[in-house]
């Protein structure tokens, strides 16, 4: 596996490989990764050539109060990962690398972006819209596999990708779960072992929500009740939003039709936790979609 | 000559092309094609191997209250001119094609853009910024060709390119200008006769301007005012700005030291002017570089 920190070294290796014919697949991750990365990685390898996982935490999708400088870093167990899975290059650039002094070209995505997690963290979406942007336009791939877990995050990248027709076909792929439903995330590790017990609630309240859609139940508001209720059940969980959506616009459903995804957002003290689930009525029984 | 509409078509073609290691130039233009244009694209035929000219009036740069309905678009003309210079694919996609519905994706250069087509013309520099990114999508070049008239487009592009890593090399090339100094431009044709007449006052504008850096004239102020005083010959020219800048960042400059660019723009009844200059001490003698 190579390892490759220089933008133009990645672009030039890319360019010459499509020149052969030779598919491209692109995971990006902020590193950390989980057995979340690993199910992304593993597909990607089953589907190109060749297989790019970039690892970077990119400083522009945190705000000030958030935990860039803290956040996890564990790089010789990242590239051990991508080895295990066949990765031929790990793609780790610099901050300055990638935003060399005079940076200033921002990509939104605004409708998109407007809500939910685009309200709690108001300049994440900028700076998720933008690095994408630019690590395709740096690795060149066919393929970019991302999370469904990010549920927002992976729909602004569809949106942007089709409106600004890079040519990258996206995957979205399902959330991997802990035993206990926990969705996997790199921010995992910073529960303490009561927070730790209480975090599956939220993916609880999200199995709640879509059972009720299943049995009938299609009234957002009623649905909304019961998720948050099932949230509250531990005093320290609190809830930023638990919302029945549509799939593609992420606007609020007052009742549900057919498709919706419900996304959730709670905090346990400092750590705030996101998960989503996909909820389809039109396959006769529900069914998780994407 | 290939006329082709759909976006989906030309990235088609253009990725075989690229396989094959063919060279692809683009000269993006809303049409309305003039002397400006043609060495553009007589300059692309020199160095690539496959050349596209884009022919896109793009609604999303045009303010409400200017002349999108009504700017010229000689269609037959300008693929004529195409076909007498060489080009292998004229791109001529429908706003619908570039923009269909829930399209939302916003390209910004914020510090460049900010001032001085972009305070005349508030949404103008997105519009773009945007448009001249998907066109990098759609068509995959490897050189792009822009005119040194519109200065400011021209070093927004250069920054989004290099900060989005889009991997496109931009070229500037000089502007032609008619007989009597009046830099081309698709909007000529609506100065009347006593309009156009005056018209060429702006170049002479900076003309005067640059000779006096030549001279050791090099404070900003006093500058401005001679340029001013020679647009204003004309009673019915009204200066919207005359600047000294730094040429990257096109910030005023106090003072020139080594490079600068003049930036003009000037009013004559309901239409609006714009030229520039470049200006380098550095050779010795005065040059216009790039």
């Amino acid at each position: 596996m190579k390892i490759i920190r220089t933008p133009h070294s990645i672009t030039v290796w890319s360019e010459r490989l499509r020149r052969e014919g030779v598919t491209i697949g692109l995971v990006p991750t902020m590193g950390a990764l989980h057995d979340g990365h690993r199910s992304l990685i593993h597909a990607a390898r089953l589907q190109c050539d060749a297989l790019v996982v970039s690892i970077f935490v990119n400083p522009t999708q945190f705000s000030q109060t958030e935990d860039l400088s803290t956040y996890p870093r564990p790089i010789t167990r990242d590239r051990a990962l991508c080895r295990e899975e066949g990765v031929d290059v790990c793609f780790e650039p610099t901050a300055p690398a990638m935003y060399p002094d005079g940076f200033q070209t921002t990509v939104t995505v605004p409708a998109i972006a407007r809500r939910w997690e685009g309200t709690a963290r108001p300049h994440h979406f900028a700076g998720v819209a933008t690095v994408v942007t630019k690590l395709f336009g740096i690795v060149r791939p066919h393929l970019a596999l991302f999370g469904q877990k990010d549920y927002q995050q992976a729909a602004l990248v569809r949106r942007l990708v089709h409106d600004l027709s890079l040519g990258v076909a996206i995957q979205v792929r399902p959330t991997v779960r802990e035993r206990d439903g926990l969705a996997m995330s790199s921010r995992n590790v910073y529960l303490s072992a009561d927070e730790r017990r209480v975090a599956p609630l939220l993916s609880q309240a999200l199995q709640a929500g879509k059972q009720m859609i299943v049995g009938g139940i299609l009234d957002a508001a009623t649905i909304e009740q019961r998720m948050r209720q099932t949230v509250e059940q531990a005093p320290d969980m609190h809830v930023e939003y638990l919302a029945v959506c549509d799939p593609d616009s992420l606007e609020p459903l007052p009742v549900v039709v057919t498709r919706a995804v419900l996304l959730g957002a709670v905090r346990i003290g400092s750590i705030r936790l996101i998960d989503n689930l996909l909820v389809n009525r039109q396959a006769g029984k529900s069914r998780t979609t994407r």
